[in-house]
């Protein structure tokens, strides 16, 4: 019944894993002048490297909300996501419309994922 | 340790199963041109024969999470939802205002169920 | 496989626990005529109830979805969010802006705990 906790701050762990899920928190662009496309592309790369850290990989993904900042971008950020799904591995995805705590951030993305 | 896909599709499946929960995609109302009680009708019709489809049904409903683009549907919205959970059987919820990727589409579900 | 739902009502339960997963429904402010920080600890406190009355409690946090009404609020609301976790025991987390049923109030709080 141990809860496993991953980067872990005064205000939020990057990961927690409990049984064989994996929470991430929500994963936001750290290249805050660029497109939507580098900025998706950066979002999926984090996620990438926490799951990797956590010996799990994106053909295990149960779980996406994407919060886009504006829909204006919607087109542009589901071909990056499209791109980078693996064929047959796509989770369930809920993508509503959400203004973040930056103002330069086009996207958030929360994920659950499943151990190996 | 598998993961149960669903309808899955490039950008997402419609469910996906680990373990004993079954997770949903966000569902969006098909009648987009009705009124917030005959979407609301719609999209747990939808959630209805998803969760049949994978051997569970609406008793065995954990979470939901309401994506309502005008707050001015909500009491018409939930007469909706409120008849159509049986008695006794009602899942945690959170209700939020958010557009949506379809400027018709006036709510969005997403629900976590359990097997049965 | 029994699914165990605590205050349930017509329209959703306060918490619905599914094997060792404990799922809140979205916490809102009681006081709703106070101010952000109020209502912040407010709402923790309620979380902190309806943890204990599940034999649970706050470093048993997976997961927090903080919808908040006005960026505004938020150096305030984290404020009073970071003293009440408990060092080493932060949850994942998202924190979104989002216009809430009530337009007095200025944040709910979505949490998923572990039971003890």
């Amino acid at each position: 019944m141990t809860i496993k906790r991953h980067l872990t701050e005064t205000r939020f762990s990057e990961a927690v894993i409990s049984s064989d899920l994996i929470f991430l928190s929500g994963q936001v662009p750290t290249n805050i002048h660029d497109d939507i496309k580098a900025q998706t592309a950066n979002v999926l790369a984090q996620i990438d490297t926490l799951l990797h850290d956590l010996g799990s990989d994106k053909t295990r993904l149960i779980d996406a909300t994407i919060f886009l900042k504006d829909f204006i971008d919607y087109d542009e950020m589901n071909e990056v996501w499209d791109r980078w799904l693996p064929e047959g591995y796509a989770p369930c995805r809920a993508c509503v419309q959400a203004n973040l705590a930056k103002p330069e951030w086009k996207l958030e993305i929360k994920i659950i994922a499943k151990t190996k």
